[in-house]
């Protein structure tokens, strides 16, 4: 499994995932799930994967390789107008790998090839902007009302974007609770697992952001995972106790 | 969907459970999924069920309509020995009627049938015990390391659990734990409704013990659940922001 969140802020766009990838628990691997196309002043595209690790594989493979071999008949992440097209280009990347992975034979589950991406960034002459897409190839867009996308193991980690997610906060903070909804589902899940990838988008740069890569041992992690245990089990115990009497 | 749990304490037994049924987000109704058995001074069992709705129904049926109409070659739940037997009874009920109902022909998905289990309680010479019961009929039973357990929608509740049990906890701190593992779980999921139902069973007692059904404007409840989400608000505010310097 894996869990990745984009999130959009006013000030820009915040990419978080993990790093681990399995095929039954006794097979286990770390994976770059995050991968990013940018033409200083022009675009920055990051795009999050989740799923089967040879379909996220093959969409990341092509993309590269139509870039290297340029033919006008062949869509390229570069040429894209916009990020609406983008999300297209991928999209349709992803129901072909998907159908013709498929067709393999009956024995094949329905499901198994699945996955899904989040895509966001910037071209010039629009606003960022950040899509989720689907194994069916179709797309949705991040909204006031939808701020954030989660894909693979989200529901542990949801609970506390919904509180605390504000579209005004800052970079700092956002990092901060990525990490909050990253450490919720670490403790729930086996199949998510460290080191995480960060990478921000800061609005109208059009350049990549800060990156950074947070070990198991990374000092503010740490400080993170057991300063929200603790403020956790502290905010639990001021709650009043039900009462009988009531 | 469905959200319930069931947690072993030094103290006794604690239950609760949602409400919501639906087949699909248009077919929605409120359906009482916590059972009990009891004779006083010698038994007590409680069931929570989710899953497939008639398949839940059928196993509470047919546990009812044994009793009523005994004979000595049915199994009937007033009589077993062990709350081991108890759950032995139940998983063979329900991997019975989920094998019926899936010979309905091939166009039957897998799975459709399915229905999971939380039984608790305490029959007169025993501890008091809980399991977990599976579609295929076999359970396990909760144990120090492992203290309780959570069917249907459980995973963004699951956290808090994680982070906030305790084996020598009150049945008042207890249902304030399991409020607000209830309360993720509404906000984050439409299938898990209120009102919620609580049945708590004090150790050694062999009677019913305090029951409750929570109402959407409980006033507990919406104390629980506002003055959570403030606190973890707080608590998230409290906790140092990432700083790019590091």
């Amino acid at each position: 499994m894996t869990y990745c969140v984009g999130m959009r802020l006013d000030k820009g766009l915040v990419f978080m995932a993990d790093t681990r990838t399995n095929a039954g628990v006794d097979d286990i691997a770390s994976v770059k799930k995050m991968y990013t196309w940018e033409v200083p002043g022009e675009r920055v595209i990051t795009l999050l994967s989740a799923g089967n690790l040879a379909t996220t594989q093959a969409v990341i493979g092509i993309l590269e390789e139509h870039h290297k071999h340029r033919d006008e008949r062949r869509p390229d992440i570069y040429q894209t107008d916009t990020l609406f097209q983008t999300a297209k280009l991928i999209g349709d990347m992803v129901k072909r790998i998907i159908k013709d992975a498929s067709d393999g034979g009956p024995e094949q589950t329905a499901g198994t090839f699945h996955a899904t991406f989040i895509m966001g960034g910037q071209i010039k002459g629009e606003r960022p902007r950040l899509f989720f897409i689907y194994p069916e190839g179709n797309f949705v867009e991040a909204t006031d009302e939808n701020p954030f996308f989660q894909i693979g193991e989200n529901k542990y980690g949801k609970p506390i974007l919904i509180r605390a997610y504000e579209k005004d906060m800052s970079f700092e903070t956002a990092v901060k609770l990525l990490l909050v909804s990253f450490d919720s589902t670490l403790k729930s899940n086996l199949t998510v697992g460290m080191p995480l990838d960060l990478q921000l988008y800061e609005k109208d740069s059009l350049k990549r952001g800060f990156e950074k890569r947070f070990l198991p041992n990374d000092p503010y992690f740490l400080a993170v995972a057991s300063g929200w245990s603790d403020a956790l089990k502290a905010a639990f115990a001021e709650l009043p106790d039900f009462s009988f009497d009531q």
